[in-house]
């Protein structure tokens, strides 16, 4: 029987990409779902996501660096499990606007935290938090492949923000025993992303641009090495990473590997992705290839060089050993679905 | 000659504890200084603290968040050097406000960051960057002597938040070519330092309640291992480390034990420390033996032991290497030093 039969589970971005495709899981398995959601314009907030559970889940909108409201809803929403997922997700704008990215990621995030405490101290019980870190938060990786031990060096505001993040609910767990587990998550893809821009998802946004027989334009040669996560198998470690909430607030986790703030706080962070690595322009010929879209390589431009990160692989060996979890669906497969289901719903996403 | 001579310096903070006895070594190496401090009443900002120099500085009014004001006062006053060292600095205040301590270390760092950028795209060249880091950002170490590439692990949101802003510093370096030199320091004290309560350096508090005849208390026994640094070493590795930035500029420096970002990167971070481990106990234990001082132990306040970092000793070794510097004045020396400075101004300072 599922952890999540009957329990209340907040999902903040809810409405976006993973948020969507998270709640649609949870709701499978049974959970109470409330969303909460700011539907900004730019980024991945959409109604479309949530047609097919729209009866089954509570929808909110508001924006939660809106401390106050983001603390009322967990007050009286009383989750058991909060995946904080909300966030700005461009590196390049937080480059052009360092300050609204810290706005989002960084006040947001301690929004969360602050409204998981005020829920803790009313009722001897805190929620699970489940946060949606990112690669950037190791940037260019000073180790291949990086563990979550590897000291991290991002590379634009955003990786340091999202970090930042990160280690507030280490400090949170340790000062307030507030249980935090982070994936650091590698490139996503797949179904409900936003297909508007490529600010968000290089791969999606070539997909896009594919089904509109719009030509696809990669920088240079395309030959640092990525690795690309469907999102399924994303879905189904942040469900994982839930359930082994309960083992670091039962005490029955000590590894000083991924507990990196100390083995008896509630704090866990785990690399999560395919554990293929893959050079960028095979990933973009897999997509012209099965649309027959021309490609075209142009020069790096300066400010997505900059902050380029180079190769990055990640070692997932912790996620498998704790989490009981390891990727199940090949890329190959992945790009089959997602293009699958953007030629029959392209219309709601551009 | 000193590099400093006839050279344009802005200071942040420049009315404070280090701020303020940085701008004396300063303008005595014939700098042309400029003060930016806000004043807070909660905070160092004290214009006593400028009396001997008043007439050689130019001193203004205005806190750094003020993204604006920050980039007119950087594009107006074009400085060799930035000395970012404006922050709030109290471990407990940013566990009960984090909010606020993200709006002083985080955006206040970025908005002297911006600053530097915007003269940089101006001019073509950049101000050198010394940032006041801290102990904090690495909390409880993860090594013992804590190294520069040591995993951070702090413990409260004023150590992420710090350690958030030199990583901002990296960035800036990495891709606006902004030198950026941090300096982790340990626990200093010394004159000029706020005595109105022990938020801030509980050295320097015990010494304002010995010098007012009031009884000192510590928690538990005191054998938590402590450095402590006298400010007039701190001063120096500031001045040294700014001219570490010029050899940054020169490309003169590949170390990637400092430069954690990339050796081609003009980004350095250094442990500032005395080298010398002391418990807690005997650091009191000499004040309150050179004024008569009845001293009481009480059991730990939650709030304080759950951000109570442990023994701390760092390695300096990369100071002593690249910046040329090590501690020169004793504990016990720096001590009376102290004591005989409020013995003469504490009424400045309460």
């Amino acid at each position: 029987m599922s952890k999540y039969l009957d329990q209340n589970v907040l999902i903040t971005g809810g409405a976006g990409f993973v948020g969507s495709n998270l709640a649609h899981f949870l709701v499978n398995q049974g959970a109470k779902v409330t969303i909460v959601d700011n539907f900004h314009p730019e980024y991945g907030g959409n109604e479309h996501n949530l047609t097919e559970i729209k009866n089954k889940i509570e929808l909110i909108r508001f924006n939660i660096v809106d401390r106050q409201k983001t603390k009322d809803l967990i007050i009286s929403s009383k989750p058991n499990w909060v995946f904080h997922i909300a966030a700005q997700c461009s590196h390049v704008d937080s480059m052009i606007d360092p300050f609204f990215d810290v706005e989002y990621n960084s006040i947001g995030t301690l929004a969360v935290l602050e409204g998981c405490k005020a829920l803790s101290k009313e009722t001897g019980r805190s929620p699970i938090i489940v946060y949606a870190g990112t690669r950037a938060m190791i940037g260019q990786p000073l180790e291949r492949p990086a563990k979550e031990t590897t000291l991290p060096n991002p590379t634009d505001v955003y990786g340091v923000n999202k970090l930042a993040a990160e280690w507030y609910g280490a400090v949170y767990a340790r000062v307030h025993q507030i249980p935090f587990v982070s994936l650091r998550l590698t490139n996503s893809f797949g179904p409900r992303h936003q297909m508007k821009n490529g600010k968000y998802g290089i791969l999606n946004w070539f997909i896009s641009l594919a089904l509109q027989n719009k030509p696809i334009t990669v920088y240079g040669k395309g030959e640092q090495l990525r690795d690309y996560l469907y999102i399924t198998d994303a879905v189904e470690a942040f469900a994982k990473a839930g359930e082994f909430g309960l083992r670091l607030v039962n005490k029955e986790v000590s590894d000083p590997t991924v507990q990196l703030s100390g083995p008896s706080i509630p704090f866990a962070t785990f690399n999560i992705a395919s554990g293929r690595a893959m050079p960028f322009g095979d990933a973009v010929k897999a997509v012209t290839g099965r649309t027959n879209t021309p490609l075209q390589e142009i020069p790096w431009p300066a400010d997505r060089k900059a902050i380029e990160t180079g190769d990055f692989v990640a070692d997932c060996s912790a996620a498998a050993k704790h989490l009981n979890w390891t990727p199940k669906v090949s890329y190959e497969d992945g790009l089959d679905q997602t293009i699958a289901f953007y030629r029959e719903h392209l219309k709601h996403y551009i």
